[in-house]
Protein backbone atom coordinates (compact mmCIF):
# COMPACT_ATOMS: atom_id res chain seq x y z
CA UNK A 1 0.00 0.00 0.00
CA UNK A 2 1.52 3.37 -0.72
CA UNK A 3 0.45 6.62 0.33
CA UNK A 4 0.41 10.22 -0.48
CA UNK A 5 0.38 12.78 1.37
CA UNK A 6 0.73 17.04 0.66
CA UNK A 7 2.23 19.48 2.77
CA UNK A 8 0.46 22.62 1.29
CA UNK A 9 3.48 25.29 2.54
CA UNK A 10 7.59 23.84 3.32
CA UNK A 11 6.58 24.49 6.96
CA UNK A 12 4.46 21.37 6.85
CA UNK A 13 7.44 19.31 5.89
CA UNK A 14 8.59 17.20 8.71
CA UNK A 15 12.01 15.37 8.81
CA UNK A 16 13.42 11.71 7.75
CA UNK A 17 12.28 11.78 3.89
CA UNK A 18 15.36 9.77 3.16
CA UNK A 19 13.01 7.08 1.79
CA UNK A 20 10.45 9.33 0.86
CA UNK A 21 9.11 9.84 -3.09
CA UNK A 22 9.55 13.50 -2.95
CA UNK A 23 7.86 16.21 -5.63
CA UNK A 24 8.11 19.78 -5.00
CA UNK A 25 5.75 22.54 -7.01
CA UNK A 26 6.11 26.19 -7.97
CA UNK A 27 4.11 26.59 -10.63
CA UNK A 28 4.16 30.51 -10.26
CA UNK A 29 6.95 30.53 -11.53
CA UNK A 30 10.05 28.65 -10.48
CA UNK A 31 9.17 24.79 -11.41
CA UNK A 32 7.60 25.99 -14.85
CA UNK A 33 10.77 28.00 -15.45
CA UNK A 34 12.88 24.20 -14.10
CA UNK A 35 10.89 22.64 -16.91
CA UNK A 36 11.11 25.17 -19.45
CA UNK A 37 14.72 25.44 -19.31
CA UNK A 38 15.44 21.42 -19.26
CA UNK A 39 13.18 21.59 -22.75
CA UNK A 40 15.15 24.50 -24.12
CA UNK A 41 18.10 22.44 -23.40
CA UNK A 42 19.88 23.73 -20.48
CA UNK A 43 22.38 21.34 -19.22
CA UNK A 44 21.93 21.55 -15.47
CA UNK A 45 20.02 23.80 -12.74
CA UNK A 46 21.59 25.07 -9.88
CA UNK A 47 19.07 26.43 -6.78
CA UNK A 48 20.68 28.80 -4.49
CA UNK A 49 19.22 30.63 -1.77
CA UNK A 50 20.49 33.63 -2.42
CA UNK A 51 21.48 36.18 -5.46
CA UNK A 52 25.12 36.00 -4.00
CA UNK A 53 25.20 32.50 -3.62
CA UNK A 54 24.61 32.08 -7.53
CA UNK A 55 27.19 34.84 -7.87
CA UNK A 56 29.57 32.67 -6.35
CA UNK A 57 28.43 29.18 -8.07
CA UNK A 58 29.43 31.27 -11.61
CA UNK A 59 32.52 32.44 -10.13
CA UNK A 60 33.21 28.66 -9.13
CA UNK A 61 32.06 27.27 -12.47
CA UNK A 62 33.46 29.74 -14.58
CA UNK A 63 30.94 32.36 -16.33
CA UNK A 64 31.83 30.41 -20.01
CA UNK A 65 28.50 28.52 -20.16
CA UNK A 66 26.67 29.64 -16.65
CA UNK A 67 24.05 31.90 -16.67
CA UNK A 68 22.27 33.94 -13.51
CA UNK A 69 18.37 33.05 -13.50
CA UNK A 70 16.16 34.13 -10.58
CA UNK A 71 13.74 36.83 -9.13
CA UNK A 72 13.17 39.14 -6.44
CA UNK A 73 10.01 41.12 -5.96
CA UNK A 74 9.28 39.16 -8.61
CA UNK A 75 11.77 41.33 -11.16
CA UNK A 76 15.23 40.18 -12.49
CA UNK A 77 18.04 40.44 -10.19
CA UNK A 78 20.52 43.28 -11.12
CA UNK A 79 23.47 41.87 -13.07
CA UNK A 80 21.76 38.43 -13.89
CA UNK A 81 20.84 36.87 -17.36
CA UNK A 82 17.41 35.73 -16.74
CA UNK A 83 14.10 36.53 -14.71
CA UNK A 84 11.98 34.30 -13.41
CA UNK A 85 9.49 34.04 -16.82
CA UNK A 86 9.05 31.02 -18.59
CA UNK A 87 9.54 32.78 -22.06
CA UNK A 88 13.02 33.53 -21.23
CA UNK A 89 14.71 30.55 -21.60
CA UNK A 90 14.68 29.65 -24.93
CA UNK A 91 17.40 27.39 -26.58
CA UNK A 92 19.06 29.92 -27.87
CA UNK A 93 19.95 31.73 -24.95
CA UNK A 94 20.05 28.49 -22.51
CA UNK A 95 20.81 25.20 -24.82
CA UNK A 96 24.52 23.80 -23.23
CA UNK A 97 24.18 26.25 -19.90
CA UNK A 98 24.19 25.67 -16.87
CA UNK A 99 22.28 28.25 -14.61
CA UNK A 100 22.55 29.16 -10.80
CA UNK A 101 18.85 30.04 -10.03
CA UNK A 102 17.23 31.77 -7.31
CA UNK A 103 13.86 32.44 -6.52
CA UNK A 104 11.79 33.64 -3.33
CA UNK A 105 9.39 30.68 -3.12
CA UNK A 106 10.62 27.32 -5.29
CA UNK A 107 14.53 27.41 -4.15
CA UNK A 108 13.46 27.57 -0.52
CA UNK A 109 11.34 24.41 -1.31
CA UNK A 110 14.10 22.26 -2.41
CA UNK A 111 16.64 23.15 0.10
CA UNK A 112 14.16 22.52 2.80
CA UNK A 113 13.55 19.48 1.21
CA UNK A 114 16.79 18.11 0.70
CA UNK A 115 17.81 19.22 4.10
CA UNK A 116 15.05 16.67 5.15
CA UNK A 117 16.75 13.96 3.36
CA UNK A 118 14.92 13.49 0.29
CA UNK A 119 16.80 12.72 -2.77
CA UNK A 120 15.61 12.78 -6.82
CA UNK A 121 13.42 15.31 -5.88
CA UNK A 122 10.93 15.99 -8.76
CA UNK A 123 9.92 19.37 -10.00
CA UNK A 124 6.83 19.23 -11.10
CA UNK A 125 4.30 22.63 -12.91
CA UNK A 126 1.58 22.08 -14.84
CA UNK A 127 3.54 21.76 -17.83
CA UNK A 128 4.68 17.87 -16.92
CA UNK A 129 1.69 16.82 -14.90
CA UNK A 130 1.22 13.88 -16.54
CA UNK A 131 4.93 13.15 -17.13
CA UNK A 132 5.47 13.63 -12.94
CA UNK A 133 2.65 11.08 -12.76
CA UNK A 134 4.00 8.06 -14.85
CA UNK A 135 6.95 8.86 -12.81
CA UNK A 136 5.30 8.02 -9.60
CA UNK A 137 3.47 5.64 -11.27
CA UNK A 138 6.24 3.89 -11.49
CA UNK A 139 8.37 4.71 -8.71
CA UNK A 140 7.92 1.99 -6.03
CA UNK A 141 8.86 3.76 -2.53
CA UNK A 142 5.76 3.33 -0.29
CA UNK A 143 5.46 6.98 0.65
CA UNK A 144 5.02 9.85 -1.70
CA UNK A 145 5.25 13.83 -0.35
CA UNK A 146 4.48 16.48 -2.74
CA UNK A 147 5.74 20.11 -1.06
CA UNK A 148 3.94 23.26 -2.22
CA UNK A 149 6.35 26.15 -2.26
CA UNK A 150 3.33 28.35 -1.45
CA UNK A 151 3.69 32.24 -1.21
CA UNK A 152 6.11 34.06 1.37
CA UNK A 153 5.04 31.34 4.11
CA UNK A 154 1.32 31.43 3.31
CA UNK A 155 -0.75 28.15 1.33
CA UNK A 156 -1.10 29.02 -3.35
CA UNK A 157 -3.64 28.23 -4.78
CA UNK A 158 -2.07 27.42 -7.99
CA UNK A 159 0.40 24.65 -6.22
CA UNK A 160 -2.62 23.02 -4.46
CA UNK A 161 -4.52 22.80 -7.78
CA UNK A 162 -1.21 21.28 -9.02
CA UNK A 163 -0.64 18.98 -6.16
CA UNK A 164 -4.71 17.93 -6.48
CA UNK A 165 -3.94 17.43 -10.18
CA UNK A 166 -0.70 15.29 -9.50
CA UNK A 167 -2.89 13.25 -6.55
CA UNK A 168 -6.02 12.89 -8.88
CA UNK A 169 -4.18 12.01 -11.72
CA UNK A 170 -1.95 8.96 -9.84
CA UNK A 171 -4.97 7.56 -8.14
CA UNK A 172 -6.81 7.28 -11.47
CA UNK A 173 -3.43 5.35 -12.79
CA UNK A 174 -2.77 3.35 -9.48
CA UNK A 175 -6.04 2.92 -7.72
CA UNK A 176 -3.97 1.24 -4.59
CA UNK A 177 -2.29 5.00 -3.52
CA UNK A 178 -4.26 6.02 -0.49
CA UNK A 179 -4.55 9.78 -0.41
CA UNK A 180 -4.09 10.85 2.98
CA UNK A 181 -7.07 14.23 3.90
CA UNK A 182 -5.06 16.77 2.39
CA UNK A 183 -4.48 14.51 -0.67
CA UNK A 184 -7.78 14.10 -0.90
CA UNK A 185 -8.92 17.86 -0.76
CA UNK A 186 -7.05 19.00 -2.73
CA UNK A 187 -7.61 16.03 -5.77
CA UNK A 188 -11.43 16.75 -5.09
CA UNK A 189 -10.65 20.40 -5.61
CA UNK A 190 -8.96 19.93 -8.79
CA UNK A 191 -11.47 17.96 -9.94
CA UNK A 192 -13.91 20.60 -9.47
CA UNK A 193 -12.20 23.53 -11.59
CA UNK A 194 -10.25 21.06 -14.05
CA UNK A 195 -11.86 22.46 -17.36
CA UNK A 196 -11.57 26.22 -15.84
CA UNK A 197 -8.04 26.05 -14.30
CA UNK A 198 -6.83 29.00 -16.21
CA UNK A 199 -9.21 31.40 -14.54
CA UNK A 200 -8.40 29.27 -11.20
CA UNK A 201 -4.92 29.86 -11.22
CA UNK A 202 -5.67 33.06 -12.29
CA UNK A 203 -7.49 34.32 -9.25
CA UNK A 204 -4.72 33.13 -6.60
CA UNK A 205 -2.93 36.17 -5.06
CA UNK A 206 0.54 34.98 -6.67
CA UNK A 207 -1.03 35.19 -10.27
CA UNK A 208 -2.83 38.77 -9.42
CA UNK A 209 0.29 40.21 -8.42
CA UNK A 210 2.03 38.84 -11.49
CA UNK A 211 -0.80 40.50 -13.92
CA UNK A 212 -0.43 43.55 -11.96
CA UNK A 213 3.25 43.73 -12.68
CA UNK A 214 2.87 42.84 -16.35
CA UNK A 215 3.08 39.09 -16.52
CA UNK A 216 -0.05 38.05 -16.91
CA UNK A 217 1.28 36.10 -20.09
CA UNK A 218 3.50 33.42 -17.77
CA UNK A 219 -0.09 33.05 -15.76
CA UNK A 220 -1.79 31.67 -18.58
CA UNK A 221 1.45 29.87 -19.81
CA UNK A 222 2.12 28.09 -16.65
CA UNK A 223 -1.76 26.82 -16.36
CA UNK A 224 -1.10 24.92 -19.69
CA UNK A 225 -0.96 21.49 -18.98
CA UNK A 226 1.04 18.96 -20.44
CA UNK A 227 3.51 20.80 -22.57
CA UNK A 228 6.35 18.75 -21.37
CA UNK A 229 7.66 15.13 -20.78
CA UNK A 230 10.65 16.24 -18.98
CA UNK A 231 10.47 15.28 -14.79
CA UNK A 232 13.67 17.72 -13.41
CA UNK A 233 15.33 15.81 -10.21
CA UNK A 234 16.86 17.19 -7.89
CA UNK A 235 20.00 15.71 -6.14
CA UNK A 236 23.48 16.61 -5.38
CA UNK A 237 22.15 20.66 -5.45
CA UNK A 238 21.72 20.44 -8.94
CA UNK A 239 18.96 19.83 -11.27
CA UNK A 240 18.78 17.39 -14.16
CA UNK B 1 -11.54 45.71 3.48
CA UNK B 2 -11.73 42.87 5.60
CA UNK B 3 -9.61 39.71 4.98
CA UNK B 4 -10.21 35.80 5.92
CA UNK B 5 -7.82 33.46 6.47
CA UNK B 6 -7.61 29.80 6.76
CA UNK B 7 -5.30 27.87 9.29
CA UNK B 8 -5.63 23.86 8.01
CA UNK B 9 -3.93 22.98 10.93
CA UNK B 10 -3.47 24.41 14.37
CA UNK B 11 0.19 24.84 13.84
CA UNK B 12 -0.45 27.33 11.21
CA UNK B 13 -1.67 29.80 14.00
CA UNK B 14 0.45 32.47 14.23
CA UNK B 15 0.43 35.25 17.31
CA UNK B 16 -1.21 38.37 18.09
CA UNK B 17 -4.86 36.87 17.52
CA UNK B 18 -6.05 39.86 19.74
CA UNK B 19 -7.96 41.62 17.28
CA UNK B 20 -9.09 38.90 14.97
CA UNK B 21 -12.22 37.38 14.59
CA UNK B 22 -11.53 33.32 15.10
CA UNK B 23 -13.30 30.62 14.41
CA UNK B 24 -12.29 27.06 15.30
CA UNK B 25 -13.86 23.98 13.58
CA UNK B 26 -13.55 20.63 14.92
CA UNK B 27 -16.52 18.86 12.57
CA UNK B 28 -15.93 15.16 13.83
CA UNK B 29 -16.58 15.62 16.44
CA UNK B 30 -16.17 18.38 19.20
CA UNK B 31 -17.71 21.56 17.71
CA UNK B 32 -20.61 19.50 16.05
CA UNK B 33 -21.22 18.51 20.10
CA UNK B 34 -20.59 21.90 21.20
CA UNK B 35 -23.31 23.13 19.01
CA UNK B 36 -25.59 20.39 20.05
CA UNK B 37 -24.83 20.07 23.82
CA UNK B 38 -26.02 23.91 24.19
CA UNK B 39 -28.53 23.77 21.57
CA UNK B 40 -30.06 20.66 23.76
CA UNK B 41 -29.52 23.66 27.02
CA UNK B 42 -26.36 22.85 28.28
CA UNK B 43 -25.27 25.69 30.92
CA UNK B 44 -21.50 25.89 29.46
CA UNK B 45 -18.56 24.10 28.15
CA UNK B 46 -15.38 23.92 29.64
CA UNK B 47 -12.65 22.22 27.39
CA UNK B 48 -10.15 20.88 29.23
CA UNK B 49 -6.63 19.55 27.55
CA UNK B 50 -6.70 16.26 29.31
CA UNK B 51 -9.28 14.38 31.45
CA UNK B 52 -7.35 14.69 34.68
CA UNK B 53 -8.01 18.55 34.25
CA UNK B 54 -11.65 17.73 33.95
CA UNK B 55 -11.82 15.70 36.68
CA UNK B 56 -10.70 19.05 38.44
CA UNK B 57 -12.39 21.41 36.89
CA UNK B 58 -15.78 18.65 38.60
CA UNK B 59 -13.82 19.00 41.19
CA UNK B 60 -13.55 22.60 41.97
CA UNK B 61 -16.75 23.46 41.20
CA UNK B 62 -18.83 20.30 42.65
CA UNK B 63 -20.26 17.34 41.22
CA UNK B 64 -23.82 18.84 41.30
CA UNK B 65 -24.88 19.96 37.74
CA UNK B 66 -21.13 19.10 36.68
CA UNK B 67 -20.67 16.47 33.92
CA UNK B 68 -17.66 14.92 32.32
CA UNK B 69 -17.17 14.26 28.47
CA UNK B 70 -15.47 13.58 25.90
CA UNK B 71 -12.85 10.80 24.20
CA UNK B 72 -9.84 9.53 23.78
CA UNK B 73 -9.09 7.44 20.48
CA UNK B 74 -13.09 8.18 19.86
CA UNK B 75 -14.36 6.17 22.79
CA UNK B 76 -15.78 7.50 26.19
CA UNK B 77 -13.25 7.86 28.71
CA UNK B 78 -13.44 6.18 31.75
CA UNK B 79 -15.45 7.36 34.95
CA UNK B 80 -17.06 10.26 32.37
CA UNK B 81 -20.46 10.52 32.05
CA UNK B 82 -20.56 11.59 28.32
CA UNK B 83 -18.36 10.01 24.86
CA UNK B 84 -17.78 12.86 22.03
CA UNK B 85 -21.21 11.39 20.49
CA UNK B 86 -23.76 14.21 19.37
CA UNK B 87 -26.27 12.15 20.16
CA UNK B 88 -25.34 11.36 23.47
CA UNK B 89 -26.38 14.90 24.11
CA UNK B 90 -29.32 15.17 24.88
CA UNK B 91 -31.70 17.89 26.91
CA UNK B 92 -32.58 15.06 29.70
CA UNK B 93 -28.78 14.39 30.52
CA UNK B 94 -27.32 17.59 29.40
CA UNK B 95 -29.95 19.93 30.11
CA UNK B 96 -28.58 22.92 32.62
CA UNK B 97 -25.49 21.25 33.35
CA UNK B 98 -21.84 22.23 33.01
CA UNK B 99 -19.58 20.14 31.23
CA UNK B 100 -15.99 19.63 31.91
CA UNK B 101 -15.11 18.68 27.85
CA UNK B 102 -11.64 17.33 26.68
CA UNK B 103 -11.19 15.55 23.02
CA UNK B 104 -8.42 15.44 21.03
CA UNK B 105 -7.46 17.52 18.42
CA UNK B 106 -10.59 20.09 19.53
CA UNK B 107 -9.91 21.24 22.33
CA UNK B 108 -6.00 21.55 21.67
CA UNK B 109 -7.29 23.77 19.24
CA UNK B 110 -9.31 26.20 21.28
CA UNK B 111 -6.13 26.24 23.57
CA UNK B 112 -4.13 27.33 20.70
CA UNK B 113 -5.98 30.05 19.64
CA UNK B 114 -6.47 31.66 23.30
CA UNK B 115 -3.07 31.16 23.70
CA UNK B 116 -2.09 33.52 20.51
CA UNK B 117 -4.53 35.79 22.44
CA UNK B 118 -7.91 35.36 20.26
CA UNK B 119 -11.28 36.06 22.53
CA UNK B 120 -14.87 35.37 21.91
CA UNK B 121 -14.04 32.47 19.80
CA UNK B 122 -16.49 31.17 17.28
CA UNK B 123 -16.89 27.08 17.63
CA UNK B 124 -18.53 26.19 14.21
CA UNK B 125 -19.22 23.10 12.42
CA UNK B 126 -21.75 22.28 9.27
CA UNK B 127 -24.87 21.95 11.91
CA UNK B 128 -24.30 25.90 12.63
CA UNK B 129 -22.92 26.88 9.40
CA UNK B 130 -25.37 29.57 8.14
CA UNK B 131 -25.72 31.28 12.21
CA UNK B 132 -21.81 31.36 12.06
CA UNK B 133 -21.65 33.11 8.09
CA UNK B 134 -24.31 35.07 9.71
CA UNK B 135 -22.31 36.03 13.01
CA UNK B 136 -18.85 36.69 10.59
CA UNK B 137 -21.09 39.04 8.14
CA UNK B 138 -21.76 41.50 11.42
CA UNK B 139 -18.40 41.54 12.77
CA UNK B 140 -16.92 44.33 12.04
CA UNK B 141 -13.05 43.26 12.61
CA UNK B 142 -10.84 43.60 9.77
CA UNK B 143 -9.00 39.84 9.95
CA UNK B 144 -10.76 36.37 10.08
CA UNK B 145 -9.06 33.44 10.65
CA UNK B 146 -10.70 29.91 10.60
CA UNK B 147 -8.44 27.61 12.23
CA UNK B 148 -9.68 23.64 11.47
CA UNK B 149 -8.46 21.30 14.38
CA UNK B 150 -7.36 18.45 12.04
CA UNK B 151 -6.64 15.15 13.19
CA UNK B 152 -3.57 14.39 14.98
CA UNK B 153 -1.75 17.60 13.50
CA UNK B 154 -2.32 16.48 10.37
CA UNK B 155 -5.01 18.28 7.66
CA UNK B 156 -8.76 17.14 8.00
CA UNK B 157 -10.71 16.74 4.88
CA UNK B 158 -14.17 17.81 7.11
CA UNK B 159 -12.53 20.57 8.95
CA UNK B 160 -11.13 22.02 5.66
CA UNK B 161 -14.50 21.06 3.73
CA UNK B 162 -16.46 23.43 6.66
CA UNK B 163 -14.02 25.98 6.50
CA UNK B 164 -14.58 26.65 2.71
CA UNK B 165 -18.23 26.27 3.96
CA UNK B 166 -17.82 29.61 5.85
CA UNK B 167 -15.65 31.41 3.41
CA UNK B 168 -18.01 30.32 0.19
CA UNK B 169 -21.05 32.03 2.41
CA UNK B 170 -19.24 34.74 3.85
CA UNK B 171 -18.20 35.96 0.31
CA UNK B 172 -21.96 35.43 -0.78
CA UNK B 173 -22.95 37.77 1.76
CA UNK B 174 -20.45 40.23 1.90
CA UNK B 175 -18.46 40.33 -1.49
CA UNK B 176 -15.76 42.99 -0.27
CA UNK B 177 -14.34 40.66 1.81
CA UNK B 178 -10.97 38.99 0.75
CA UNK B 179 -9.94 35.71 0.75
CA UNK B 180 -6.54 34.57 0.99
CA UNK B 181 -5.89 31.66 -1.23
CA UNK B 182 -6.54 28.83 1.04
CA UNK B 183 -9.62 31.03 1.39
CA UNK B 184 -10.29 30.15 -1.58
CA UNK B 185 -9.17 26.67 -2.35
CA UNK B 186 -11.02 25.98 0.37
CA UNK B 187 -14.19 27.67 -1.09
CA UNK B 188 -13.89 25.78 -4.74
CA UNK B 189 -13.19 22.79 -2.63
CA UNK B 190 -16.56 23.02 -0.73
CA UNK B 191 -18.54 24.92 -4.16
CA UNK B 192 -17.58 21.25 -6.05
CA UNK B 193 -18.88 18.76 -3.15
CA UNK B 194 -21.87 20.67 -2.12
CA UNK B 195 -24.37 18.59 -3.35
CA UNK B 196 -22.50 15.38 -2.18
CA UNK B 197 -21.35 16.56 0.97
CA UNK B 198 -22.32 13.73 3.45
CA UNK B 199 -19.88 11.44 0.71
CA UNK B 200 -17.06 13.65 1.23
CA UNK B 201 -16.98 14.12 4.41
CA UNK B 202 -17.66 10.17 5.00
CA UNK B 203 -14.17 9.84 2.90
CA UNK B 204 -11.77 11.28 4.90
CA UNK B 205 -9.77 9.30 7.16
CA UNK B 206 -11.34 10.42 10.46
CA UNK B 207 -14.57 9.53 9.27
CA UNK B 208 -13.43 6.16 7.81
CA UNK B 209 -11.82 4.99 11.28
CA UNK B 210 -14.97 6.17 13.31
CA UNK B 211 -17.60 4.49 11.23
CA UNK B 212 -15.11 1.37 11.52
CA UNK B 213 -15.71 1.51 14.98
CA UNK B 214 -19.42 1.75 15.20
CA UNK B 215 -19.58 5.74 15.07
CA UNK B 216 -21.35 5.75 11.28
CA UNK B 217 -23.82 7.47 12.20
CA UNK B 218 -22.24 10.71 13.69
CA UNK B 219 -20.38 11.56 10.40
CA UNK B 220 -24.07 11.58 8.82
CA UNK B 221 -25.07 13.65 11.21
CA UNK B 222 -22.02 15.91 11.52
CA UNK B 223 -22.85 15.93 7.55
CA UNK B 224 -25.99 17.96 8.07
CA UNK B 225 -25.78 21.87 7.39
CA UNK B 226 -27.82 24.45 9.48
CA UNK B 227 -29.56 22.13 12.33
CA UNK B 228 -28.83 24.59 14.97
CA UNK B 229 -28.51 28.75 15.18
CA UNK B 230 -26.58 28.45 18.03
CA UNK B 231 -23.16 29.94 17.46
CA UNK B 232 -21.11 28.87 20.82
CA UNK B 233 -18.44 31.22 21.83
CA UNK B 234 -15.14 30.41 23.73
CA UNK B 235 -14.72 32.95 26.38
CA UNK B 236 -12.83 32.92 29.56
CA UNK B 237 -11.90 29.12 29.27
CA UNK B 238 -15.38 28.58 29.03
CA UNK B 239 -17.84 27.75 26.12
CA UNK B 240 -21.80 29.28 26.05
Amino acid sequence: MRRLDIAFTPAGVGEGLHGTATVVIDVLRATTVIVRALDAGAKRIIPTLDPEDAIRVRERLGRDGVLLGGERNAVRIDGFDLDNSPASYTPEIVGGATIAFTTTNGTRALQRVANAGASGVMCAAFANLDAVVDRLARDERAHILIVCAGTDGAVSLEDTLCAGAISAGLVLRDPSVLLSDAGRAAALLYSGVREQLVEAVASGDHAQKLAAMGFAADVVLAAQRNTSNAVPLYSDAEIT
